[in-house]
Formats: C-alpha cells, sequence, structure tokens
C-alpha cells in the first residue's frame, strides 16, 4: 500500500488553494482531484479507517498548516449517521468504499428546515457543499451491515471551524466543533 | 501536553520559506525559531520520543507538501551515534532534552576527512548546518545513561533526499537515504 495518492493529491490541492481560485474554480477543480483520490481503494492505512462501535469517526488525514484546507477520512459503522448540520466552508465528499446517502435540507421562511433532495453515493462517487450551493444535510451510511467511508475536502481546518447543528422541525441551532477522532496522521512519505 | 509550540513553529517556518529568504537569512531565522521551539520540553509526543535499543530514530514530526522543509525529531539511545555524513540541505538542531556531542569534520586535500572541531550542547542549545557554512559531521549522544533528544529542521525532505556517509580516513563516499521511523506524523490540531 502507498501513501502516493493521497500525498498527490494534498499536492495538487495546495497548489489550487495558493493559485487564488475563486470557490466556483476550487469545487470544480476538487471535485476532479477528489474523484482522482477515491477512484481506486488502495492507499488508506488501516489505522484512519477503524470504525467506532458508537459513533462515525473523522479523522484528520492532512491540514494546511495555515488552515486554508483539509483532508479527513469519514468512517461510518453500519448504519451511523450525522446529525442535520452545516460546515460554513466549501466541502468536497469523495466515496472510497460502501455507500452513503446525503439528504439536503432547506432553510424555510417559518424557521425550519425542510429536506429538499436526496440521494445516494457509490464508490467513486462525488458531491459537494458550501453556503453558496448548498450547506445544510444529513449524511449517513447506506449500508446496514458493513462500513462505509468517505474522504472529505473543506475550505478550512474542519475539525476546529465554530458551525451548527439544527433542530429541523423548530430550526433551533446549536454551535458545535467536531474535533479529530486522533491524535496522528499519516506520515505521507514513508 | 499541548503541540501549540510545535504548530506555531510550522507555520512560522512555512511563511519563512514562502518569503523567498535567502540561505542565511533563513539560518539566522530558524535558529530563533528552534530555539524557542526547545526552549521547553513540554510538547513532544511520547509516541515521538521513543528510543529503539540499538539505532537512533528519527520520527517525521512535518513535511511541508511542497518539501521545501522537514522537521524531525532524532531519538538518541544512551551513546548512540552517527556515522560520518552530510545533509547537502541546511538544516537546523536544537537540543530538547539530554546532551548532543556535535563533530565537525573537513575534507582535506588528500580526500580524507578531519576532524577540526567539536562541541556539546545541553537542553535549549542550538546549532546549523549547511554546504555553504560546513555540512559533514557526526552527531552523539554525549549521555551514556540517558535518552536525548534533539529537533533537526532541514531545508527539504530529509528522510527522502540522496546523501552521503564518509569514511574518514579513505574519504570514501556511499550515497543514503535515511527514511523516517514511524508511518504516521503528529496531528497538529489535535
Ligand atoms: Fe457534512
Ligand atoms: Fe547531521
Ligand atoms: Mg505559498
Amino acid at each position: 500500500m502507498s501513501l502516493n495518492p493521497l500525498r498527490e493529491f494534498v499536492v495538487s490541492l495546495t497548489r489550487l488553494v495558493e493559485s487564488g481560485a475563486t470557490e466556483p474554480r476550487i469545487l470544480e477543480q476538487g471535485r476532479e482531484l477528489v474523484g482522482q483520490l477515491v477512484a481506486k481503494d488502495d492507499w488508506l492505512p488501516e489505522a484512519f479507517a477503524q470504525p467506532h462501535p458508537q459513533y462515525y469517526q473523522q479523522y484528520l488525514l492532512y491540514a494546511d498548516p495555515q488552515e486554508r484546507f483539509s483532508v479527513v477520512s469519514f468512517v461510518w459503522g453500519p448504519g451511523q449517521k450525522t446529525p442535520l448540520h452545516d460546515h460554513t466552508v466549501w466541502g468536497v465528499v469523495g466515496v472510497l468504499r460502501g455507500r452513503e446517502r446525503e439528504r439536503r435540507f432547506d432553510h424555510q421562511a417559518d424557521g425550519s428546515y425542510r429536506e429538499v433532495e436526496a440521494g445516494v453515493l457509490g464508490a467513486g462517487g462525488v458531491t459537494a457543499v458550501s453556503p453558496s450551493i448548498g450547506d445544510v444535510h444529513i449524511v449517513e451510511n447506506a449500508l446496514d451491515d458493513q462500513v462505509s467511508i468517505s474522504i472529505h475536502v473543506y475550505g478550512g481546518n474542519i475539525g476546529r471551524v465554530s458551525r451548527h447543528v439544527f433542530d429541523a422541525a423548530s430550526g433551533e441551532a446549536r454551535t458545535f466543533i467536531s474535533g479529530y477522532a486522533s491524535d496522528v496522521v499519516p506520515n505521507l512519505w514513508s
């Protein structure tokens, strides 16, 4: 197993954010790069693919030292899912293993959030979020009997970003900071 | 224990190399930054401070994605030492724990290497190497009965740099690539 695909991804994304690209350009290019990264499931080290019996896990794989972007491995145990939440920064998500269901929500005039779209992504599939294209969703493992893993890239150090979970019916928001599941990240040059 | 000192160091050094500073400027500023980093021995995670019974260990702590610099924890068991070697890139070394002895060598007209200087650095001490200021030395743990640890910063991804070990008497050179002791690095944001 070689970390080359992850390292090449990090190098390319560093170049992209350093180019001063606009968000639409970053999302377009980012989708392409994430698509390449998840096209082959042969590079994620086992330590960053471990599910937790109760909670989906967020393993930091790389964070830009200037916190302009971060790369995270989301590991979903059977049936695990997020609450309704936002990101406040752009994000590109690619499915590396298994299947993921995403449900998109819109803020309604009465303050509530209503589901407006739902879809399932298989391995190799890519999607994106951001405040400008739709930022509020629920994501879940579409498989009841096995682990799914997706690779997420965000326009910030997502584990440290103050963002929100929502109660869909009332629209009530609580701020949260997700943190990361591990105190180590892969050595890209090992 | 907080990784803040290491994270702040990485951010500052990234800024320094991005400024396009010349090598003398990088060495001057780098010595200051390394001095601050090793002034307090309260941040290095245990996993990156583990000695090996036979060999000194080189744990990558951070590598710039563009490989413009790397930060490495050298962990010396009692009495362990390097062969005579060069670096081919600039390097700044600070002692975090224990004591380190450095012996500098010059290339002689007859092809051999001769010791021209030797010194011992205690915790908090900082030194530098580079092809322009002297690049060939032997480094060893100055303590026979305990571990010493130094933090090294290099102007490249040192674990991947092709460089040399020398036979002092004959001057014979062998190329080597050191690699790294671990397949993970600290999560600077954990
Ligand atoms: Fe999300
Ligand atoms: Fe050296
Ligand atoms: Mg730059």
